[in-house]
């Protein structure tokens, strides 16, 4: 039997404490289960400017409110709330959950269980009584605690103020920053290829895609770093000129490191570069980093289950947010690639007041993420022995993708279309994607689009489904003479002699095109 | 150990089947993550008219594809796909969960356990490996199947085509709807008061609410039904002279059953000649039903744990979804208050093409519902007997609603406030809220928004905290008059003596106010 306090107040009722912090504070009103945390929420925010028009007019219409007393008169210490609609944890049919942890990636016989009880009294867990309740819009203090944790270890923003908030995975986050700045009409810059679902976040909010062009990854026979930032230099010296119809633009999409689909990583030197033009041009970098923690370098390296954390942090490049002095950039990262896609659970990094207006997005959006998935993903991060032990979960779990990624780039150059050199693979220096080329002549690269068709078809007919570059471009059109590539995902299959079929089957289907080129 | 096949097809792998399908049916394009259903897909819906005009126009930005063969070639029989960023289910951290039950509401010595594995062959249930993947934004085919198993038991809508998608709850699923309906401009009917953080989903889209008056309901002293269908005849029928500036109603918004504030109900009469307005003039009807199974009928009843599902059934007002003939009805439910809000799922009931629009609000706002608590529900409801047995557990948590009620209503009319007439508790007929009126003298109905203030300064001195009835108004000055109430929550506490000391903590306070008048 549970031991029940008569209680109004509970440390672990969350609704509780914000009801107490709200009358002691004598705040004349105060929504209870929509504040923002108290340390976040006098920030100013000097990029304003950037912040789309409906956004800054938003109000939160709600209903909870309590007054300030008259001067002398005392409020009851111990207040009954009969005023949210939550229910009794009394009610809910779940009493504790079992959690049974694999020991590490692709080892199954992990006997290693911990479980989530419906009161616990440690405030870096969440207990059940709280993640089956209703909760803040921006995610439960002790994921976003982990998750600052975690960012000031390997991230280390370099802002005097920032915070984190729980989003509903790494799309969430960038659709929730694209209604946080995008007006109707503004322009938004994207790299050429890019993930393109993504797109559909900016047009709803009459935003319009801007592409930078990749010619200087694209002409690399092997891999190349992602340069781009003389090319934008040019376009924003050039704006009036080349883009007359258009405003000067109101953010960047990046994905630094393991770009989607290229595979390619923004040294720190091209970082530099675009966050001096973003201060000059007054625009906002959204940097969307599902793929930073799977990183391959060296490139050449073999995998390492002993790589020891602090080796594996300095071996990535620094973070855009190692270089924002103003929070003029949004970090976003997700659980999806190095937990699980399912938990929908991801977080962004940014200036406390950006995450504010955030906030708003998730109060008409999304409302808060699932509690379950954040008890289960913040109770597996705690158990695996919290911040280090999660690092250490993640080199294991890049061990087995750079696995995956040397098998899959070898088994195409020693294919027979790699070594007749109709398949080139971009060797990615991180995530679970490799670009590989279908190197026509460049003489044809009118013709790219149709022989890219051709090779497609040829690849279902040899049995492998990978995505025609071209697909993911912001223009085909625009793009069209870069687009003689297509990605790999490395991730899916559970062995890697799948991805090694995969590289023969693609090998056919090269043969196959070329000889009736 | 787990057991691997070499799998290109595996039967619970959800995106390989939709490849597959896609293939197979060669179909020229298909998304394969994204796509509703084939069953739903190709049915047409006669309101397009209603539909927001954004909605309309939207298009799905994605880059999975397929081609058509040419005739006479064959696809390879058994393709490997490398096309989608999906982890293989190897690099989930967890193996398996163990879901451990309370036998019923607020009897905590369940024993009652079950584990969730990583694979399962029942198709009812939601393993971990789909429940940790990537899915479909309008949920997993399991709970869908559920929910439409629960909805045609309990709820039986008549339209010949209908069907259900999963939410991130009941708010999500409203704002979604307003989504799909609202054009900037429209008109929104709603009930004077309601649950008012829905209108910033209605301000957001550009939606203006119009409030229905409801003087029948509060003119009452005891329980009224919610009767309004005459008032809002005559708003229609006079609308150009009344609102000269606004276009006639797109939709309305309603909460037939346990109110929220009110804890009043429709009866089917009502909805009957509302439907019909509805078909006249041609509006939606939002049918947002949370606390529908909560459902207190007679008002006098004494909780009857042995209340068979069949009884209880007959015993429920029937949906506007039973008298729908077009699908202008979609009918929201959620899983917060009968499971648990933590889940943040919910569903809709509606006709196939209109949930196809919610889906593109799915696709743009949240993505699909957390994986986890899919599973957690999906698998919680087939433990504990399917649709029966999810009925019978409703069943019991809407008795401990009952004995709620009947205490709190109970101890207000005993106390000196109910005694001498100062609080009125408005019996309600469903739900987790006692409307409570505060019976000032008619004569000061200009004076009732002063003199509730003062009631709730003596709520804060007395120790209890009850929201105002005039801020759950649309319109705080439109609905003064008919503001003179208060709604008390009865589902928070753990024990009903709580509820009973709000009771007298509620008439010191009026005693106190009404002293002072």
């Amino acid at each position: 039997m549970r031991n029940y306090n008569y209680l109004w107040y509970h440390k672990n009722r969350y609704f509780f404490k914000r009801t107490t912090h709200s009358i002691s504070s004598a705040k004349k009103k105060s929504s209870m289960a929509f504040d923002i945390p108290k340390d976040n929420s006098r920030v100013s925010y000097v990029h304003d400017d950037l912040i789309a028009d409906r956004v800054r007019k938003r109000k939160n219409i709600h209903f909870f409110e309590v007054r300030e007393l008259p001067e002398g008169v005392k409020a009851h210490p111990n207040p009954i709330s009969v005023a949210g609609g939550m229910p009794s944890h009394g009610f809910f049919p779940i009493e504790s959950i079992d959690v049974n942890l694999d020991s590490e990636p692709f080892a199954f016989d992990g006997k290693d269980s911990f479980n989530i009880p419906d009161i616990s009294k440690d405030d870096e867990l969440i207990d059940l009584q709280n993640a089956l309740q209703y909760a803040d819009t921006t995610g439960f203090p002790a994921l976003r605690k982990a998750t600052k944790s975690f960012v000031s270890r390997v991230v280390k923003p370099k802002i005097e103020k920032w915070s984190t908030i729980i989003t509903l995975g790494g799309a969430d986050g960038i659709s929730k920053v694209m209604d946080v700045l995008v007006n109707p009409g503004d322009s938004v810059l994207f790299e050429e290829f890019t993930f393109t679902p993504i797109l559909n976040y900016c047009v709803e909010r009459g935003g319009i895609p801007v592409p930078i062009k990749l010619s200087e990854v694209m002409k690399n026979k092997t891999l190349g770093n992602m340069e781009y930032a003389d090319e934008l230099e040019q376009m924003l010296s050039h704006w009036k000129e080349r883009y007359s119809n258009l405003p000067l633009p109101k953010c960047l999409y990046t994905i630094p490191n393991g770009h989607n689909p290229l595979g390619v990583a923004q040294t720190f030197e091209q970082k530099k570069k675009i966050y001096a033009l973003a201060e000059k041009y007054n625009f906002f970098i959204i940097e969307d980093e599902p793929y930073a923690y799977l990183n391959f370098s060296p490139v050449d390296e073999k995998p390492n289950f002993k790589l020891n954390n602090d080796e594996f942090i300095s071996r990535l490049y620094p973070s855009y947010t190692t270089l924002d002095k103003s929070g003029r950039v949004c970090r976003l990262e997700t659980f999806s690639k190095i937990f699980a896609p399912g938990t929908r659970l991801g977080y962004a990094t940014g200036h406390p007041q950006f995450l504010e207006y955030m906030k708003t997005s998730a109060n008409l959006y999304t409302r808060a993420p699932s509690g379950l998935s954040q008890a289960i993903v913040n109770d597996t991060i705690a158990h695996l022995g919290g911040t280090e032990g999660w690092i250490h979960w993640i080199t294991l779990v890049r061990n087995h993708y750079l696995e995956r990624k040397n098998a899959l780039v070898k088994a195409i150059k020693e294919s027979e279309a790699g070594k007749k050199g109709y398949l080139l693979p971009l060797d990615p220096s991180c995530g679970m994607f490799v670009a590989c080329k279908v190197d026509f002549d460049i003489s044809k690269e009118d013709q790219f689009t149709e022989l890219m068709e051709k090779f497609l078809l040829n690849c279902q007919i040899a049995g492998v489904l990978p995505v025609l570059g071209i697909n993911m471009a912001v223009d085909k059109v625009f793009s069209a003479s870069r687009g003689n590539f297509i990605r790999i995902a490395i991730s899916y299959p559970d062995e890697i002699s799948v991805l090694e079929e995969a590289a023969k089957r693609l090998s056919i289907a090269a043969v196959q095109t070329f000889k009736n080129l």
